[in-house]
């Protein structure tokens, strides 16, 4: 029994390990287009910041680590075709050698790439003058160079997303001058605006300067004469006024998202979906028999909305060990992702797990949306801080369909956030959320935790009697 | 309609505050001992350390806030007479007066008593020799007067539990040369001894010298001539080798746990359980008409085991919010309790919920613990520390039945366990746990959180083929 895995990050790493931990007879090989098996892509920011002084210990396994679980890895070597006909892909190994390899098993991990947005200019401007796209370890690598070769001061971050935002961190912590552009009103768009507000303020107080509402139409080269300013100019136009911006930068980062790559299964006739990503049941098998599919190529199950795209490493590490253990002939399904996500920005944590209220009235449900903040432990104990908390509940069922929180640091929203991904997994109401039994002591909680209190507020909106669901 | 309620702490107090929140025109009054209502008695400990300044801030809230919320407070009066029938009580007011109060409804809450263990000396000395028992505020208020009227430099601590604990780090902090006695083999003995150990080593490295497996046989005041250890010895007996110990110190604190104080309402016929709690339906109903119990006094409807007694804040509030909803006529039920209790000695922070080992066999379940430890964060990003995790599940169904968790701080190991709490709230099992869709990002967690590492290494006990329950 031979397993192929296209793809060596957290999907086919993840699906290579379980179907070695299930049969340590099965045969495993790994093919990876670059030289970096599973590296932690959400790491490169810290890389980049110098949180991270080796860009090796981005690494979640180093090539031994992986070799001596008895995977085979073959870097840099790109597969171009795969016949699921006859249970074989072929492609390009190091040097330009050709490679054919034969499989009974097939797991696709292509992974996703960066969108390249419309703005005039960047087809033709690349690392070797200062404009960056950000994705993958090369990229990361390209990033540092422009950083060590080029006297940069001045950066512009295109995009204020996860990784954007991270970024912006990133650069400031190196000593640059960073501005945010992002075409959405808010920054952290994924969140309620009145979140994201708390985290622009952040970045404000660490001189980020947060350009929102403007959407970039061009990055070009300063003329020499004007190149105090940095070596770009980006463009840009305010979506409200009309209003045209230009900034100089020595650095320009565009980090606006990714789409899946399915190249490859496409062209082998695997079915995709509307939405671009590769189609697959929750067992994570595709169209074709014998090719399984995981990680941030595919559609995401979500628990509350069905048939979505949330390309996010933790669903990628579930997704590739549900893959790697079907492959074997398993019977696993993936249980559905709620795209819990969080964010450290300087010293606030921004995290969300569940439904915002628009996203749950667009998948058939009634939403009501409340505000409520509450210190993170005993006001009393020194170091109280509030965690400002959005939680949105249905109106008909009583159900939690999601919660959004911001808090600094010490707060624990990562953690916090946890526990109302737990509840709304398993479909607690939100007043139910009342009834569970968490911790209390005073310098860390209160006798009714963050979330309690919310659901409290929740289920109470007027300050008088609860609704009861 | 006059809802009366007896017990003035948290859930007496809830419950008043949840029937004036569910009906504005119900007249509420709430009975109370002593003159501190609503006090936080969680948070003596850091009231003795010096982290909080004024003792008046570890109320919840103060006699003004409640009065606000239309709750009429008759402090400083002792309910000595309850009679169900005539629904009237009867007791003695401030100054000695007679008062007599009848109801409509009657919410007992009078909370607990500190047992006082069978320590030679201990019931001829008190507060004026520096031996203090601790759990109102009042004891609180003795043990300030005797750090403040006498030079104490040295101080014995019998008991390890929670209270035992956080008042061996309040000591120390405040510059006292602690010893901290407890007569079963480990600290924290509500935890395996495999993480007591790691709060032991903890108290240890702040200079708190730790006598486990040690009973205390007496207390008396030193000689004047040896006064210079201190003006009282502690003798003792170790457990396992029978050798006797002795020790000097300024203040002598036994923290030895509490036995609910059902004085009144035993006496009144209501229904006490052979543990010793007043006993109550889920509805919080005692036996006699028109009389609700929460808190301390009553028995606790356990999640996992039914009827247990655990007196803790957190339950108390719940309980008085569902007797204070019934009063009125509501329908409310408490849920359970999972027993999730933590908390911070000094930098550690250790934390439970649901059963250990040997409580799931005495529930009879067929547990298996498995312990396991993984960093709280990605270790590339600076700062990262172990959790140390014991994992509790059934063999037969696969339910996750307990989580115990010793972590530094940063860690967030009183947020990591409330999503345990959660899970085994809902009826997960252990591998289930691995579906949950958690927060990640590398400076606040892993991929694979710390609990799903957990459930993991549970599920694969030999780290060969996991078991599928």
């Amino acid at each position: 029994m031979h397993l192929l895995v296209i793809g060596g990050s957290d999907g086919g790493i993840s699906a290579a390990l379980r179907a070695r931990e299930l049969d340590p007879d099965v045969e495993v090989t790994v093919v990876l287009a670059d030289a970096y098996p599973n590296f932690s892509i959400c790491g490169i920011p810290y890389y980049v910041a110098g949180d991270v002084t080796d860009w090796r210990d981005l690494a979640h396994r180093n090539r031994v680590d992986i070799e001596s679980l008895g995977i085979e890895l073959l870097t840099d070597t790109t597969v171009r075709n795969l016949d699921t006909g006859a249970h074989r892909v072929s492609g390009t190994g190091p040097g330009g050698t050709e490679v054919v390899i034969r499989y009974d098993r097939l797991v696709v991990a292509t992974g996703a790439v960066p969108t390249r947005p419309p703005i005039g200019g960047l087809d033709r401007l690349g690392s070797a003058d200062g404009v960056h796209l950000l994705h993958t370890m090369a990229d990361a690598h390209a990033v540092m160079d422009t950083l060590g070769r080029r006297d940069v001061s001045s950066a512009v971050v295109v995009g204020a997303g996860y990784i954007g935002v991270e970024m912006a961190e990133a650069l400031t912590t190196r000593g640059i001058t960073v501005s945010q552009w992002e075409v959405l009103p808010e920054v952290l768009p994924t969140l309620d605006p009145e979140l994201g507000r708390l985290v622009a303020a952040e970045l404000g107080a660490h001189g980020v300067r947060v350009e929102t509402a403007t959407r970039v139409t061009g990055i070009g080269r300063a003329g020499r004469m004007d190149a105090r300013g940095g070596a770009l100019a980006v463009r840009g136009t305010r979506t409200v006024s009309g209003e045209d911006v230009e900034e100089r930068a020595d650095l320009v980062l565009v980090v606006t998202g990714v789409v899946p790559d399915v190249a490859l299964a496409a062209g082998a006739g695997i079915a995709v979906t509307a939405g671009g990503a590769i189609a697959v049941d929750r067992s994570m098998a595709t169209s074709a028999p014998d090719v399984f599919a995981a990680g941030d190529c595919v559609v995401t199950h979500h628990v509350l909305v069905g048939e979505t795209y949330l390309p996010l490493g933790t669903t990628a590490h579930k997704q590739g060990r549900v893959a790697g253990e079907n492959a074997l002939g398993g019977d696993r399904r993936f249980a559905g992702s709620l795209g819990t996500q969080v964010v450290k920005v300087f010293d606030v944590v921004a995290a969300r797990t569940g439904l915002r209220d628009h996203e749950a009235t667009a998948a058939g449900f009634r939403p009501r949306t409340t505000a409520s903040a509450a210190d993170d432990h005993k006001a009393y104990y020194p170091g109280a801080r509030p965690v400002h908390v959005r939680t949105t509940g249905d109106e008909v069922t009583g159900r939690l369909l999601g919660v959004q929180m911001v808090g600094a640091i010490p707060t624990a929203v990562a953690k916090r956030i946890d526990t109302a991904a737990t509840a709304i997994f398993c479909g607690l109401r939100v007043d139910q959320l009342g009834d569970l039994d968490l911790s209390y002591t005073p310098p860390l909680g209160s006798p009714w935790d963050v979330l309690q209190a919310a659901a409290h507020s929740w289920a109470t909106p007027t300050g008088g009697a609860p609704r009861s669901p």
